[in-house]
């Protein structure tokens, strides 16, 4: 179905800023024939009545059932597509063991292109019917694999930035897997967006390229720098790992004398298109200038429990205007669901406040900062915050934006939301969703106004 | 359906011990007229060729299909019945807010028995759904509300645990909602049990009464000393909060001068069958005492995020050889699914071990001990461990206990988890289903071998 040329009359959810989220009961939302959004009319707004009418009247109007609701589709900003066969595995392992046992020898089998070609598309199929309408994804190394994945999103209609892997540094990758040299990094790097960028399926630009260098010790400083080049070059979306751990951020401070926010930018890396995965142990200095250049940062709560031992400051990051996306770091995080990582940046903002110890002294185990979010904030990330550090003009019901929506079916019989409509109403009902919502209340999904689940 | 007097075959995951969870592949489980389990064949065991043979002949075998499997039932050893319509909602106001004006007016609605009838009913069901087969539930102080929770629990057929709310401290009580004397506290409580054991319906004895003072501040010495010589004058199960948050353990220390655990002691109300709900803040001695005594802990790690502030210490409990479960402190956690509780378990132990301030160096942010558990103790906690606490004769499939069990279809059509048959098998199918599952892969759920969804 397609709701192109379409008006939907439904109650909805949006959150454009990260401490303004609306509710719009009974909006009247037009999707013109491109998929963008024409029309939000409130149904407090003057002419209101008499356009539902008439819509109606017309045939043109497509009516929400009762208990359903509509939210922005749910920006994923960090995935690992080559992962996918372990999420939920290998988390009881130490890192170094995640790594080189798992995580490597799986992605070195994408050079397989039917392999390739069936998880992508599990992938891809699973994301959707969690509501995941956009998707920033890490591939691999392999050039026909990669390709596949642009494909597949474009045959399922996912809207998302697909980027091969850059890794080239024979110290730090493995002999099996990696780049046989940062010419190959680059060259591969090209081919990709030049495949992207002419692809006849993508007229409507659904794919977007991205360089990708896996992180700053996977790579060498010739791979950066000719990577830095590119983006300048291209424009291109830039996505890569910063911060994430103890390890990885002194490894970078060894090697190149200063922090990894610090190192990308001197190469070029650090755009408004840039996103940061993890970021968690950013220096003060380190976050305006991410600021400064406008990049945006992936969030993975569940994820750094397991690999990044520190929580992202999500809130100061807010307040200081950061552009922060929500990630479900597949595999690195246990769940294919954005709401499953939005109830968890919100626990995990909470113990990051009072602290987590019982046997230190409360004053001593917190923070000392006000560090928590709440739902709306969650729910932010998760939509609009992704798409605005993104660039995408979608996560938000705003006319010129492009119709990428769910809708949550609160009485799905699989659900697990209950409403009680004596006492739900309002912010609560998003809120339930939030807390609540596993794939099966996912009824409906839509990417440019069309259907695709 | 009913399983009793049949055998089923099953690959079957179960965890009698912390650190012994066994993979029990196409395993024969026989259950008796009574509904426990008579036999458990392995397939490697003498004889079992020949004896699949035979029940399949006689027509007394049940298959799981390809892809299910069989687990354990869980055990959720923390449920506030009347709080699941505020499930999900009110976790970004204070303690003071959600309690006064949330939980109190909620929980005295159930003065009304129709409105206690409805939700209850809802509750039994989406925990039956969610694979929770036992559930130890705190009601509100209404006897004829409490009443009904029993009755509900006997219709739809899940193994429950149901006290009657006691709460009579004026200064800590709201004058709305409160026992208007010890005398009466302890008097409805006797009406509780005496109405539970007398119960027509209860002849396989499904439901237990338990003995419940809320917690510390919300009694007086009276109603404890009361409810401590009901405890050992009828052996019942007895649940309260224990050590909880800052606040609460230091009120305790100040009115009686000692731990939560040392005063509950004292009022003869630590015993084999006692559930502390959280005990995050227990010193060395108490967590001596709880084990001395064989009382369990109910860990809740989703609502330990939200008010207690600190973590609960999980490993070294276990260590120790306390016996505890897994609760989902609804609605002070904000999920229904001992799933979604287990992953939290297992993501707030890690950050406990970690810390989680990325503005303290590495080794001051950390605990300084091994506190991360894994998807084996969670399941087990779930199960075996909750089953366990509560004295029942559950949570695993040896011979004897009672065939509580969950069929989980790793290939439900809305379900969370996907497996792939090249490189999944053994223990990580359990650590996947732990990770993923959704209520929609819960396609099967017996109490006492019958079926109850
Ligand atoms: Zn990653
Ligand atoms: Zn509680």
């Amino acid at each position: 179905m397609t709701l192109r040329n379409r008006t939907l009359l439904a109650t909805a959810f949006h959150a454009p800023e990260p401490s303004g989220m609306e509710v719009l009961e009974e909006v009247l939302i037009s999707i013109d024939a491109e998929g963008r959004i024409s029309d939000v009319l409130k149904s407090d707004a003057p002419g209101y009545t008499e356009k539902r009418t008439a819509l109606e009247a017309a045939g043109v109007l497509e009516v929400l059932p009762a208990g359903s609701y509509l939210l922005p589709g749910l920006v994923d900003c960090h995935v690992h597509a080559p992962q996918y066969p372990q999420l939920g595995d290998a988390l009881d392992v130490p890192l170094e063991v995640w790594l080189q046992k798992y995580t490597f020898p799986l992605e070195a089998r994408y050079a397989d292109l039917a392999f390739a070609r069936e998880t992508y598309g599990m992938l891809v199929e699973d994301l959707l019917a969690n509501g995941t309408t956009t998707a920033l994804y890490f591939a691999t190394i392999h050039q026909d694999a990669t390709r596949a994945l642009v494909d597949i999103c474009l045959e399922k209609g996912q809207r998302a930035l697909v980027g091969k892997v850059a890794m080239d540094h024979p110290e730090n990758c493995p002999d099996f897997y990696r780049d046989a040299s940062p010419e190959e990094a680059i060259a591969g790097t090209r081919a990709l967006i030049d495949y992207v960028r002419s692809h006849p399926q993508n007229r409507e630009i659904l794919v977007h390229p991205v360089i990708t260098p896996r992180f700053i010790p996977a790579c060498t400083d010739a791979a950066l720098e000719g990577l830095g080049a590119l983006a300048r070059e291209c424009g291109c979306h830039v996505q890569t790992h910063c911060s994430e751990s103890d390890w990885e951020h002194g490894y970078v401070l060894d090697r190149h004398g200063m922090t990894d926010t610090e190192s990308l930018d001197r190469f070029g890396l650090m755009t408004r298109r840039t996103m940061l995965a993890h970021s968690n142990l950013l220096t003060a200095s380190d976050m305006d200038r991410i600021v400064e250049r406008g990049a945006g940062v992936a969030h993975c709560p569940l994820s750094n429990g397991y690999f990044a031992g520190a929580v992202f400051p999500l809130r100061a990051a807010l307040e200081k205007g950061m552009h922060v996306g929500m990630g479900t770091d597949i595999s690195g995080g246990p769940s294919a669901s954005l709401f499953e990582n939005a109830r968890a940046a919100i626990l995990v903002s909470r113990m990051f406040e009072t602290g987590v110890d019982p046997d230190r002294a409360p004053e001593e185990r917190a923070s000392g900062a006000a560090r928590r979010i709440d739902f709306r904030q969650a729910f932010h990330v998760a939509t609009a915050g992704g798409a605005k550090a993104l660039d995408l003009p979608v996560g938000q019901f705003t006319k010129g934006y492009l119709f990428d929506a769910i809708v949550v079916d609160t009485r799905a019989e699989k659900g697990t939301i209950r409403l009680f409509d004596d006492r739900d109403a309002g912010e609560t009902i998003l809120q339930k969703i939030v807390y609540g919502a596993s794939r099966a209340n996912i009824a409906e999904v839509y990417v440019g106004g069309q259907q695709v689940r």
